[in-house]
């Protein structure tokens, strides 16, 4: 194997596949990137088994040929090399790397031991513009749960129902869905979070149109000259539908980054107390009142003007409406709830398409 | 207590205090600052018993008092009030705090626990640029040790030769000298890196002179409304200009930049090594090799051109090498050494105050 590359190309493919190499794998060629030249296009790719990343990139072909070099050394050597022609020669299992001012030797393993992830050759297929994937996604993804005693809930759910394409996602404590784009395809996949962390890498300035094509197992993402193929996860998704609350005995419209503020600020005080603070509405004044009291601290009362239906209190973890205010668009936003143990959702009055629910406390 | 003040002046005396304050000591109150009002001033302080931070800012007093109340919070919750006025209020020991839309309680300590640490009264005086001290700090502070067990070594030497003002730091493997300015005083103080590192943050933005006043045990800093007070280092610290070389066998003279970016992709092949990377000069080829080489990873050979005298090569630390190469100031940069085990200094020609010195690894 023999070509010569720029070494912005070569940084910018290996910035997209090589965090998926994991150097602390058993298997220590899971550490490593695949370099790989056949019919003419050099491939670098990676993968944990669950995930598997390639990029094709332009290069001059000298002759064939495929190595794997370790990823974490090889991504730092070609970010720190000067921009310009960078020569890579491969000798055995050793990987020659020539510029200018730079004659380096990365040794290698054997290109054979690099474990296969094969495509999704048949299945349902279907494109989505990557700037509204990445969008929704980052409107959703936060709200995955991080504990694997409870694999279903790791994931995003991608679904259709009455030809909308929705993705959902939950860790039981709180919900956020979206709402993409008609659709005319049948879509139930759920795919692990941790490959859509990767698939948002990719997607970071990606203006293009995403294929996604799945079967019963997996799900392949391909951008430009990026393809990403996740192991989908097994299992039934929660109805969460049916949780969303659709009516209010108690709602207040106001400036999002004001109850962002007097949230944050409240919080400060709500340490002792697991992030409880409690939302007051009072339609009389307008007004809500953010509130929590620490014996140990003190106690913070903060106030904002706002358009109130209705008045009531409800008791909520300040992290999950902080992550929910920075997830949700536009300068206005409605919060909605009934019950003291009833759902309370999020929304924006100018972007509909974006709910957020979240489980109130005991209080 | 009683006054009222703007968030931003609370906010910027804060940001220069609170951080001395320590939650983790077994005196409780150490992690806490001190609100104070006398002479119609208002006063903000904080202390680890080793250095003690106070600033004066103006506020409209109602009332005279003070208070303790929890750094971290109290800096939080301040930093995160809009801008604008805010009314504080000492309820015994609870401080109330009001804004438009906030009404807050912070629970306090009484300040007569708060431990008051003595102002140097007699002493020598001096001053000096914060502009050139902040500059010449940050280009020697990082050379000093975090070893305790060699207090010495964890301190910055600032000393009198000839009339001029030296600052030195050493971690005995690499040692900063930085000339600061001409002086008619006699100076000979070893003051804590960490004390400097409080007044680095001190100085950041501040223009005017630097009152110092020292005498055998404490040194006093004075930037504008804000005073440092730090107990001094006991010791003798080592005769340090003997080690710095005056004339070298080899010299090569480069950009700054070139040699910077060659280190850092060297340096990754050094990590097996612990950082050891092999500079070579060639006269003939007019031009410098660094090398390293890693069993298991590979191995790096970068050069750049140089002007050379002398041909020769050395073994050192890589860290080191890029920490002067970052506090040398100019375009250009000068490396000179003799033999294998003798000290190396790097200097920029057209900034000749300032002197880097690194002891070779064995090769």
């Amino acid at each position: 194997m023999k070509f010569k590359v720029t070494q912005e190309n070569l940084a910018r493919a290996l910035s997209m596949v090589a965090r998926v190499a994991n150097t602390k794998s058993t298997l220590p060629i899971l550490g490593n990137v695949l370099l790989k030249i056949d019919n003419n296009r050099l491939s670098v790719a990676a993968t944990n088994l669950d995930i598997a990343i390639k990029g094709y990139l332009g290069a001059q072909i000298q002759s064939e040929g495929s190595i794997t070099v370790p990823a974490r050394l090889f991504q730092d050597f070609v970010n720190g090399l000067p921009s310009g022609v960078i020569e890579l020669e491969q000798d055995e299992q050793r990987l020659k790397v020539t510029t200018d001012n730079y004659k380096s030797v990365i040794n290698g393993m054997p290109a054979d031991e690099f474990p296969i992830v094969p495509g999704v050759e048949k299945g349902v297929s279907w494109s989505v513009s990557g700037v509204l994937l990445k969008h929704s996604l980052q409107q959703v993804i936060f709200a995955a749960s991080s504990d694997e005693s409870r694999p279903v809930l790791t994931g995003v759910y991608l679904h259709t129902t009455g030809g909308k394409l929705y993705m959902a996602a939950t860790d039981s404590y709180r919900l956020a869905e979206c709402m993409l784009t008609e659709i005319d395809k049948e879509v139930k996949i759920l795919i692990p979070a941790s490959a859509l962390h990767d698939l948002l890498r990719i997607l970071n300035d990606f203006t293009g149109d995403v294929k996604i094509t799945h079967d019963e197992q997996q799900v392949q993402f391909e951008a430009g000259e990026v393809e990403l193929i996740a192991r989908l996860i097994d299992g039934n998704y929660p109805d969460y539908r049916k949780l969303i609350p659709t009516s209010f005995s108690t709602s207040a419209t106001l400036t999002r980054s004001e109850l962002t503020n007097i949230v944050k600020v409240t919080n400060l005080f709500a340490r002792e107390s697991a992030g409880s603070i409690v939302l007051s509405v009072d339609e009389p004044s307008e007004s809500i009142w953010v509130r929590a009291v620490a014996s140990q601290l003190g106690e913070n009362n903060a106030t904002a003007k706002v358009t109130a239906i209705g008045s009531g209190s409800i008791t909520l973890n300040s992290r999950y409406i902080i992550d929910a205010l920075q997830a949700i668009e536009g300068d206005t936003v409605t919060v909605g709830f009934n019950g003291k143990l009833e759902a309370v959702a999020l929304t924006s009055p100018a972007h509909d398409n974006y709910t957020h629910i979240i489980m109130p406390l005991k209080s």
